[in-house]
């Protein structure tokens, strides 16, 4: 039951992945900008969160109040999150012919709770394909930086950021073997770089896909 | 990465499953009594629910108010109650030698998210059995009701039992199927009968695994 990548048929599925501190969210936004300036309709959404049931499920994942979850619990809320995301949000969207741009996805999951956590990250990636039916972004930008840059700046502001910097040294290298592993859909950015810099580079590797 | 069934080496672990209706509850509650009566360590159970984040997660997939939920959250949510619930209690509890007396697991998972949901039973129960290690009980009692009389009984009370009676006629089969397949690990009762039969044959049933 291994789930073939599937590529949506229509609409532009981008999504920007990397550790804390790389800027996602701002890149995301400046995309979304461009892009309705050309006149494309666009969805700008995030993961975990941003469905009515996967509100509550990121305030568990990331609150300090939830104490410790067993890995797998927590990769289970991921993908649960995930599939309510893909099922109700990401993939009308891409029906319509929208472009979609996301801050987060399976990249993260595999990158936190497969190498951060240490779980498979052969089973982790099983569990949030499956929550996806296999969808993959036409492009995922991979902001890429030294995590002792990004967790100096978000020490312990929630659950997940709490972790020693070891857990973000794995998390790295596995968003950076994904991106070498399938170039064709990968962009890899040092975040370290201008914000205008970026986000030229991000919209000449979007235009293409339009 | 098909996972093994895992049996216990230590504990005992004795599971409850059937639809609504049949007793489950107070089965296990019998039980549970009898075995302490005998001066054995017992640690009585329930899915989902019984750990802290499990009663999120109980609230989420129970409450009326969630509304719908894509077929694939609704099931990723039960198994990471699972995952939590395993790694935390149940598992804990068989390797200090008890007998973990529990009210559902993962055949009421295949059998609502599975056959209920019309998602296929492969699938999810690949799900969850990779949440819960592949851990099987060393017998299930499967109280069969004919979902007609359960389902009037209990029609609407939450999110799940306002499905319709297909919805129970598919769940009940799933039961019945998982139970032939595996006789040495199941025990099929008319939960129609009086609770004392019920409950004399369980605990003869059990006995022999002491």
């Amino acid at each position: 039951m291994s789930l073939p990548a599937t590529y949506a048929a229509t609409g532009v599925f981008v999504c920007f992945e990397g550790g804390e501190g790389g800027g996602k969210s701002t890149q995301a936004r400046l995309l979304a900008q461009w892009l309705e300036v050309q006149g494309r309709r666009v969805l700008l959404t995030f993961e975990p969160g941003d469905t009515p049931v996967g509100q509550e499920l990121r305030r568990i994942v990331l609150s300090p109040e939830t104490g410790s979850l067993s890995p797998r619990t927590e990769a289970l809320l991921y993908a649960a999150d995930k599939a309510e995301h893909v099922d109700t949000v990401v993939a009308p969207a891409l029906e319509r012919g929208d472009v979609v741009v996301m801050d987060r996805y399976v990249d993260s999951t595999l990158a936190y709770q497969g190498a951060g956590r240490a779980l498979a990250v052969a089973e982790v990636e099983h569990v949030a394909r499956w929550a996806t039916h296999g969808l993959r972004p036409h492009l995922t930008v991979l902001l890429d930086l030294d995590p002792a840059i990004g967790h100096a700046r978000f020490e312990g502001r929630d659950r997940i950021e709490g972790e020693p910097l070891e857990f973000f040294v794995r998390v790295r290298q596995l968003f950076l073997d994904l991106a070498a592993a399938d170039p064709e859909h990968y962009l890899v950015l040092d975040a370290a770089r201008p914000v205008d810099d970026l986000a030229a580079e991000v919209r000449a590797r979007v235009e293409a896909l339009l």
